[in-house]
């Protein structure tokens, strides 16, 4: 077992009625200015916005509101926000979304603090060293933002998707009502279902572990139980354990918990999506990985016939006669096959990109083949269109 | 799946030579005078508290020194400690060893930040409102207090154990390094391991859960891969990854992960434990569990037979094709002989406990039959002498 750090410290409010206690927290926080941030109308339409600025205004407390934030957002939104914060002194940033918006605020939380543009503190040019605390009321379960350390920010005059890890970006607390995300709709609830999969599965899958059974069981059983509750929710949008499996699972995926003493180094399928949604901005994040993940399984399974076979056995109901190598293989057609039943694209076809494109994304991903990403092998350009081939 | 709130924010540093940094992280929280606390000499023995007052040294922190702390740790000891820190302008407290000292390092925060008798503190005639900050070098993996949000102390004037829970109690960080276990003696670790499952069991045994099966395959998992480790480590003690899985079980069993969404309204078992270890001081916490958690599974199992069975096919190794009231059964008999396979006592008798002494400690634990505790059923002193019985 390697060693590792653990921390996690978003303290989490999970539940029937969590939201409305949103504007206590904020009081006992001493937030006087603060920035509430979301996406598009839904949270308008929902009433959920009404709710909390009426909160806000009880409590005496002061903001602004600043919708807009896009799928794969974007540094300029994020420059438009921190431009914002500083104008008007905002203290405390509420995100009121999914990924993106949490993502949007952890980016503009620093880009304010430390007085830098969000793009060089995204690539490492300026240090994250200090920020404006971020709270999170959740709309979605899929990136697992809410308790991760982790934001990811689209540059589209340079078709780049950049992530940035900092312990620092954690948020201060998150408000998890598993109701408001009944109203979400089948496609972007099968988007979510892969999103957590896959960053439990990304964290599973690594090379040269020695004695994480642990770590791996819990990683098991975390995707065995998104894959039950994934199934009743897109056939039954208001069966609420299945809603509040997933918007648990979502956050117990990416807040560091499955990597627990593993090779791990960051994910490594989410970059060949987000070369993917890099070049094409309308492919959602989770559908890119739908169709990517079981295309890259499918070309490393034979690195690791035990960690795929084990996989196979005990979440994607492969029978524990069938021989490894096979099971191995077979449970990755099982994978794919999920994928399909919860309405999921699985071929690059489905999501409008041709083999015509794939020399182009593999670029963007290798740096024009100056770069490879580390894998169980290194996945150079050429192992990267290939992968896409599978994928066609 | 109930509401529930999850606050696990202490850093934990996990893996070989972690407590070298203890004294950096120390500066890092500007810490300024640091009362060291142990138990017996082991510590000392081992070199462990020359390295960490070295490092203190270097950092240029003051440090007093308070050793010996006892298992069931006494509420007199925590006066003196709080005294001390008052005394001494305290700011953070150092907790080396495992859950004796750290609970008293807890309790101690609470009496000198509030100015407040410990045992009132722990009976909440004071409420816990301001500590010093504790962090803690783990020596052995048992009690889980070191990410915990509890704490028991015992009064030997009146022979009661008695625990406290509050977020606010929550170290700040935990050193978690699993070599410095290697010595800790069989009996130690098969104490620490009863103890590690105990607290996992005594969140997955609650009744009216609905849609708990996340939480529920995460106990398993972590019981499962306890139950391995743990019989490594009492055979093989320098096996690190047996060693390292134990520590890293015994933080996540009582953090509070595995009984989110559950109908979890403390411990249970426990209570009878701390009833029988207050009259008998000589009965270490982990041996005492051993004896008493089997003949209270003996008990309630058939009030739900649905979660026995699945704990017994899945942890405990009984068959599938056994029939699951049987198979609940046959779980609890594979659980007590591991117990015994690991060098844990399984009857009171090995406990030099007799059945004169059933009612003195029945009568404790429920206030001389004025309270009973609640389980599947409420277990009234007749309840619990029945269930002594079944453990005689």
């Amino acid at each position: 077992m390697n060693n590792f750090t653990y921390y996690a410290p978003t303290k989490v409010f999970f539940g029937k009625g969590v939201n409305d206690s949103v504007g206590n927290f904020m009081r006992e926080q001493n937030a006087q200015k603060v920035l509430l941030l979301y996406g598009g109308g839904s949270v308008k339409r929902s009433g959920l916005l009404d709710k909390l600025t009426e909160q806000l205004r009880s409590a005496g407390i002061e903001y602004t509101l600043l919708g807009g934030v896009e799928p794969n957002p974007k540094v300029g939104f994020v420059r438009d926000a921190a431009k914002l914060c500083k104008e008007q002194g905002v203290d405390f940033i509420l995100a009121v979304g999914g990924g993106s918006v949490i993502d949007t605020a952890k980016c503009a939380s620093f880009s304010a603090a430390c007085d830098a543009d969000p793009w060089d503190i995204i690539t490492m040019k300026v240090p994250a060293e200090k920020r404006i605390p971020v709270a999170v009321v959740l709309t979605i379960a899929a990136a697992g933002s809410e308790m991760s350390n982790s934001q990811v920010i689209s540059n589209p005059d340079i078709m780049v998707k950049q992530g940035l890890t900092s312990d620092f970006s954690r948020p201060v607390a998150a408000f998890m009502d598993p109701e408001i995300t009944y109203t979400v709709s089948k496609y972007q609830t099968g988007c979510g279902i892969v999103d957590i999969m896959m960053h439990t599965m990304e964290r599973y899958y690594t090379s040269g572990d020695t004695g994480t059974y642990l770590t791996d069981r819990i990683a098991q059983a975390l995707l065995l139980s998104v894959k039950e509750a994934g199934a009743v929710a897109v056939e039954h949008p208001e069966d609420y354990d299945a809603r509040a499996t997933l918007m648990w699972a979502s956050s117990l995926s990416h807040n560091g918990l499955t990597n627990c003493g593993k090779n791990y180094s960051g994910l490594v399928v989410h970059k060949l999506e987000h070369g993917l949604s890099g070049v094409f901005d309308n492919v959602a994040h989770g559908a890119g990985l739908s169709v990517i993940y079981p295309a890259w399984a499918k070309y490393v399974y034979k690195y690791d016939i035990p960690k795929f076979s084990s996989m196979a056995y005990n979440v994607w109901g492969i029978s524990k006669d069938t021989e490894p190598s096979k099971a191995a293989l077979d449970g990755v057609d099982a994978m794919r096959q999920y994928f399909a039943s919860i309405g999921m694209p699985v071929t690059l076809h489905e999501l409008g990109v041709y083999p015509d494109s794939f020399e182009k994304i593999a670029d963007v991903i290798t740096s024009g083949g100056a770069k490879s990403v580390a894998s169980y092998i290194p996945l150079t350009k050429d192992v990267i269109m290939e992968i896409f081939h599978i994928a066609e």
